[in-house]
């Protein structure tokens, strides 16, 4: 293309013109889809319908998507993309698969259920048979049950424990005024949720619904990154890692038999990266054996957390070269670049997840501003996972318009489109998160193609042997062409 | 570089990720400028500095400028970038070059200056011997020295007329909820400052004032985007564009005469986008016949005014083309690109920018999105005029670590750093924008050097002759060495 740097003599040829904004076009994601003649039709009317929501007075992408949720869920083309066959789910967490409500209004109704308000203003929760004792954080657990008849008034009650799971709030900006203060509630979050999905009997329906929420989504396919936490009974009986992995396996092969149409679900090996080293060690050991024992289930290894005030990948070096120095493979699928902190420490780790061969980089928010490790990523194939509502909601961007990830698109950069934590973000599946990026973070020029290739992408870098990648391609191509044919 | 893509065995060699680290910083602007002993010094003490800052509760480049003023005016970043010689402003609006301070309490106290207030709440002012006709937006004039003595508050009143001439204020998000908001108010300060300053006995001592402004800020060249807007006397003469290019020359020499470290100062004659074709050919003619008459002095041609809501390049094409067709030389220098709507007409300025030969890009706010653009511009050593508080305030990105220039800055991208305008803003001189650039959007890896780099820049793309440039870069260079031996 050297060629078009070219000094011309300052009055451009228009087919030249032409020819140059068609080959920025052909860099951009989907850029080198060919569409068919059904697919042009329906890309014009996704640009008309897109143009229009561009010039009006909200523009959703523009605003926090606590306040965008309405309006994008009115919006046509939300509606277009809920029915669109979207791949794979690949950057989800386990504690914030399944919408809130689900957990509230159903699992905390269970009888035994126990709650406990903690010094800090959280809620912890615990299915028992008998009275728990207290703990250090937790010194009066009172059943459930119990208390709710006390207080009467069930809806507000319920809508209280909603706020105590989930980060929605109709104030956001005032809510949550820095990354500090919605960092720590995300966290909260966390353990509050833990003690009601830990429960085996509630784990197993909570996966099942976890599926059955995406496939309602038209998501065929799961990579769930999980700490695969002890799970309890109600005796107190606690299960470990395996019988977790086993259950998963049960219950991904149960959705299966009843949703033909539906992939599969496998599982991202996490912990947290406030461990210290020997503890990441043992981790990394143990994800190699479990993987060795659950083939199917275990698709690799990542470090979760806030990255801004965690420790960075080279930090735990020897850990994550344990599966090389005993020559055998961990898939990695690292976060990394979680931040807006140039040029420090926890900036480095998008590099340094590169270089210990990660798969994918999980959100790489920082990617853009590195062009050497772009470039690596890049020619090493390694996909890029954009979660556009955590990164805004985790306050990285506020008009996502601004995402670096517009840099990425409009440079046909290997990405997949996911929802993080999708419970705490009130998102149900992958249509809100594929919202935001077509219309907001691609801009205009973003068309079928790129939705195409995003969702392609979704199989194509999934951590699925060949074949597997093969027939799920087939279901999806079937799927696609079906809604091709209904909506164009 | 290759082999840096060439798959590890996962443990990485902390060598070779050393080398990478280099390699990458080596990349970004200023990564190249090999620094002396003392200058390593000075950039060891920038970056503990820097370091603090991004520690700090509250982070100015996060926030808007209105309310980081104060703050950034006590870091000792700042005062560091105060001192230091920052090369030439290629980017300001006549309009806007000095500090509305003296607008207020200097020129509206001279005798014969009238005031109207206009239907929609605008100040007019004019300096006339008599009473002035009423016009159709202002049906009643007033001589400002009887309305003074008939109010009495003088200092609130003097409070009212900088607000009506300045964007700045307490509650910026409040006041200026959207872009079309904050533009509108925008357009309203240049027409009600357009009587002061076209007044000519006003527009020699502005001009003089703006110089020493810059001067005083450590700058030494200025490029002023300027309309030639007509210039009138006291009886109603009225001057043409000729006499104001003698004038700006006449002030320019004046100041040179007592200030031997100022370069100079051109003009870039600018006209409106909102005009149509005919008009526009008409001074792109007159254009040409005034660089003839003073090439010293006229620089080149731009097209100025919002691009979201204006006329974009290629609907101007018959009027670009004429000096090409006449066969004789126009530089442009484009305003391209200062939009956040991705893949609409507006945003195809930047390409037809470069199509045109543009000298540099005004602004370029887009250019991360355009690969095939960005190319082009970096073979072609097309600068970026980059003016970051001018995008905050006017609302193309708030948090400025999100500036899509942090990825041209990773690049190494051709860059100046400029204030648009710097009375609208608040500001004076170049150092609010240069810390903005430095510590919010290049973040803890801009150092030392990419100062250099963004300095030494603004004389290498400027539009000055070479053996102007020669000059003037032995002039900074002196004035640089003495900096960094008073700060090391
Ligand atoms: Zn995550
Ligand atoms: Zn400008």
């Amino acid at each position: 293309l050297l060629w078009l740097a070219s000094v011309t003599d300052g009055v451009p040829d228009p087919a030249k013109r032409e020819l140059l904004m068609r080959e920025e076009t052909f860099r951009q994601t989907g850029g080198g889809v060919a569409l068919t003649a059904a697919e042009q039709k329906l890309d014009a009317h996704l640009r008309g319908l897109k143009e229009k929501e561009m010039a009006a007075a909200q523009f959703p992408p523009a605003m926090h998507f606590f306040k965008a949720k309405p309006l994008i869920q009115k919006s046509p083309i939300f509606k277009l993309l809920q029915q669109m066959p979207k791949g794979g789910a690949l950057h989800v967490h386990s504690s914030s698969l399944v919408s809130v409500e689900w957990l509230v209004k159903n699992v905390t109704y269970r009888p035994h259920c126990y709650i406990c308000f903690t010094w800090d203003n959280s809620v912890r929760f615990l299915f028992s048979d008998r009275q728990p004792f207290p703990r250090w954080d937790c010194f009066y657990w009172q059943l459930l049950e119990t208390l709710r008849a006390k207080i009467g008034d069930a809806a507000g009650f319920d809508n209280s424990l909603i706020q105590h799971l989930t980060l929605v709030t109709v104030d956001p900006d005032g809510e949550y005024p820095s990354q500090d203060v919605v960092w720590e509630k995300f966290e909260k979050v966390f353990i509050a949720t833990a003690g009601l999905i830990t429960h085996a009997p509630v784990l197993r329906e909570y996966l099942y619904k976890g599926l059955a929420e995406l496939h309602l989504d038209n998501v065929m396919y799961l990579e769930l990154r999980s700490g695969l936490s002890r799970t309890y009974e109600l005796d107190g009986t606690v299960h470990d890692k395996a019988w977790i992995l086993k259950t998963f396996q049960e219950v991904t092969k149960k959705f299966k038999a009843g949703h033909p149409d539906f992939l599969g679900a496998r599982i991202i090996i996490s912990v947290h990266r406030a461990l210290e080293v020997p503890a990441v060690k043992a981790a990394v050991k143990e994800a190699i054996q479990l993987q060795k024992e659950f083939p199917d289930v275990v698709a690799g290894f990542d470090l979760v957390g806030r990255e801004d005030s965690g420790r960075n990948l080279w930090y735990f070096r020897e850990a994550l070269s344990l599966p090389a120095d005993l020559g055998v493979t961990l898939p990695y699928f690292f976060h990394a670049g979680e931040t807006d902190s140039e040029g420090t420490d926890v900036d480095q780790n998008i590099l340094d997840a590169l270089l210990f061969n990660t798969t994918r980089i999980g959100h790489g928010y920082a990617l853009a501003h590195h062009p050497l490790a772009k470039e690596m990523s890049r020619k090493r194939n390694v996909a890029v996972e954009l979660c556009p509502i955590s990164n805004q909601v985790l306050k990285l961007v506020s008009d996502l318009r601004n995402h670096p990830a517009a840099v990425l698109m409009s440079e046909g950069h290997p990405m997949v489109i996911s929802s993080d934590d999708p419970s705490l973000f009130g998102t149900t599946g992958l249509s809100y998160d594929f919202y935001e990026a077509f219309v907001g973070i691609g801009g205009l020029k973003a068309n079928l193609g790129t939705l195409k290739e995003l969702s392609v992408n979704s199989i194509r870098y999934s951590s699925l042997p060949a074949h597997l990648k093969e027939a799920g391609y087939a279901m999806w191509k079937r799927k696609w062409d079906a809604f091709i044919s209904a909506h164009s």
